[in-house]
């Protein structure tokens, strides 16, 4: 085997030193879809169970109030902060995907900036929107190059966002704190030591405790590294490193290619629906039974689906045992939007998955998987009681990069999602200078006006 | 493949319902000579320039003064501390190790019982000595049992106290805090979703910080747990869980082989000398060439080991660059200890790696692996400048479980390491209550006794 390339020293120099102005315009954009998408999950989310007993815990310990927890009353220091908003954006499974790899690049990157800008202005600091556009957009390419390179074995054993999403809060941290390459490198090596998530906890809270420690984690590997605290330059590529360490199958090429000319954050996507992305085939092609042909779901004999194997490796659970599980089952997202016509939160409830009716459908749907078919396709035979069957096919998802959410659905999700949490005024202003991200003088303005 | 054993279930039942009664009066005392040698250590590690470097992060943060840190004036709060001393106890590479997993037993125990004893004290609670030398003796039984069964894979990847350790610390917290055994199982699970820590951080302050991680985050998972945080509950043994992600190579039988009846604490044993435990085979064979033979360093033409294959895999490193890699060089400590016949701190500095006399003694020590040898044992051929050979042999190390130290060493180890960090009085009272552990009404006093 040749020598693998010094994938962490060349991504570490990347996040470092390229200058903000080759950033394009479109992607300069996507951070404001992003971050409208993001703060629409962290506001959705916020009033969750899971963060509920999160916050009993690390109340008992973080008793400087630096930053706002999205959504909520409470303000924990800042890599607590990192952890709960990384946590709220995350818990409904309704942020973004990188197209490719599933990774989920705002949870990491935006939880840890938007953290890291309320604790600089507690020292008299702030952080511009156009050094956040920056940081994002790297810190979201480096995470998504690294997962690029593993994803095809990793994503059987763990949650890539768990894993190589640390690398992208401190990409992006670091970036903001001003590290050099070396220190860069040594925060990857803190980051990356620390890549963790395991794909068992499922259905669990502890799901989204994985994806905010991605957050904080990353946030603290870049603190630490500019305090002088060392680490290996080298994680990624070193015999027992990130790579070595976790997987057989790899490509380190692919990390790199294109590095600093293709963006990957160009490749995000935002969901329609509060469930796994690609359970989303299947949930389109229910609302074009129930929207283009009238299907009532009493008239349902059977629903048999071919969706890509993905879907059934990560949606497969045919009986959920609750509102969480539910996230991951194409059975019961397909029951639920012929019932209801809607994916949204109030169908991934315990009281919805074990509603009889949803329950007589989920059991009248069968799938098979079709490797021929893209991850955002999906193909039905909806047989009616009279005998009659319906050919369904979505080439295409709703949210997918082939048939994307526009500005104004992302607006409307956000809304949708903020459900009276907050004043509308305030919401109307948030949502306007979440758009202006760019544009704004200090970042920390975004939390402070999410909070309760 | 035969469906694998409840393991979780069964390691959690019993770390939550055996009754403290069966633990027999040897392995209570392991306890004491567990907690002497970790005092030892982290008073020795607390003023490492690691600890600096953390403390000039963690304090931005950390506010509340809940917990000492050892051998340091500063407090924080609980879990920032349960890392920090976890950091100090292992940052010399002198702390203790159990025989067959090189796991170092009480970094994730002692660092997170005693944290968690000065966070009860602030409420007006207490953590009563008998109750502390249970848990003690639980969380290393569950971390050994887990590191027995995934160590002969696992142990080329990752450090097994960042991966196993964490399950020690979060049963030793969970029993503490009365979790059942279903809490329990979900403890592990919050558990076994942080483990983490790559072997490629050797030589590195990364390596401390992963070892103190396994303390703090095994604490935060009893503790979360116990405020109604939900986690998987067969961490172990599911499919994409802990061992299934990790590694291809695994014994579930082994973790629970004789469990509640043999005391993997039994097996701990406590380095006389402060670098790699796989390397202390050499260093003794160069004591006895040294202190038997008289052997002075200008009379030595070569040095030719054999050894473990596993002192060459974790201490193999020809040219260490500076103090913190040369602990895992057999080559330097040879060396090393040839010309000063000691292995302490001071052999492992920067000074002494890049010493004249030391570079020119090391380039002439060959060593080859031998798979008939004992982890413990090494042999060597000492060839002098006068064409003299000495055949040497050590069978069991100094600080095996074959030649183990004795309760004074440990006192003297202790004594050493605290080094005029403590005023006299308050040394000796700190050791006397420290081999008094079981017997204390709160084992709060002994970080209390700890602190500058």
């Amino acid at each position: 085997m040749s020598a693998p390339p010094e994938v962490t020293r060349t991504l570490a120099t990347f996040a470092a030193e390229t200058s903000g102005v080759k950033i394009p315009a479109p992607i300069r954009h996507e951070v404001s879809r992003s971050v409208v998408n993001w703060m629409g999950c962290a506001l959705g989310g916020a009033s969750h169970e899971a963060l509920d007993a999160a916050l009993a815990t690390f109340k008992l310990f973080s008793t400087a109030p630096q930053c706002t927890v999205i959504g909520r009353k409470e303000r924990t220091d800042c890599p607590t902060a990192a952890l709960l908003n990384g946590m709220s954006a995350h818990v409904l499974d309704f942020d973004d995907t990188h197209s490719g790899t599933l990774l989920h690049p705002s949870v990491p990157v935006a939880s840890s900036l938007l953290a890291l800008a309320e604790f600089l202005g507690q020292s008299g600091g702030k952080l511009r929107g156009d050094r956040f556009v920056e940081a994002f957009v790297i810190g979201a390419d480096v995470e998504c190059r690294i997962a690029k390179g593993i994803y095809r074995q990793h994503i059987e054993r763990a949650y890539i966002t768990g894993t190589a999403g640390v690398f992208g809060a401190a990409a992006a941290v670091g970036r903001v704190l001003g590290l050099d390459a070396d220190r860069m490198a040594q925060a990857f090596g803190l980051a990356g030591t620390q890549a963790a998530g395991l794909r068992a906890m499922a259905g669990t809270m502890a799901k989204s405790f994985i994806h905010g420690r991605a957050a904080q984690n990353g946030l603290l590997a870049a603190l630490m590294a500019q305090a002088g605290f060392t680490a290996s330059r080298d994680v990624i590529e070193a015999p027992r490193g990130f790579v070595d360490a976790l997987i057989d199958e790899f490509d380190f090429s692919i990390m790199l290619d294109g590095l600093g000319e293709r963006w990957e954050l160009g490749a995000n996507t935002y969901k329609p629906h509060a469930c796994g992305v690609v359970a989303h085939p299947v949930i389109d092609i229910c609302m074009e039974a129930r929207n283009r042909h009238g299907v009532q779901p009493a008239q349902v004999a059977t629903l048999a689906l071919q969706v890509h194997p993905l879907a059934l490796k990560l949606t497969g659970i045919q009986a959920p045992r609750g509102g969480l599980e539910s996230k991951w089952s194409l059975f019961h997202s397909a029951a639920a939007v012929l019932i209801d016509g809607e994916a949204g939160e109030a169908q991934y409830t315990d009281a919805r998955v074990n509603d009889p009716q949803v329950l007589a459908l989920r059991g009248r749907v069968t799938a098979t998987a079709d490797a021929a078919l893209g991850e955002d396709e999906a193909r039905g035979v909806l047989t009616l009681v009279d005998g009659r069957e319906l050919k369904l096919h979505v080439p295409h998802a709703l949210g997918s990069l082939g048939n994307p959410m526009g500005d104004r659905d992302l607006d409307r999700k956000l809304k949708s999602l903020a459900g009276g949490r907050l004043p509308a005024a305030r919401l109307a202003l948030l949502i306007d200078e979440c758009w202006k991200v760019g544009q704004l003088d200090d970042v920390a303005r975004l939390p402070r006006l999410a909070a309760l």
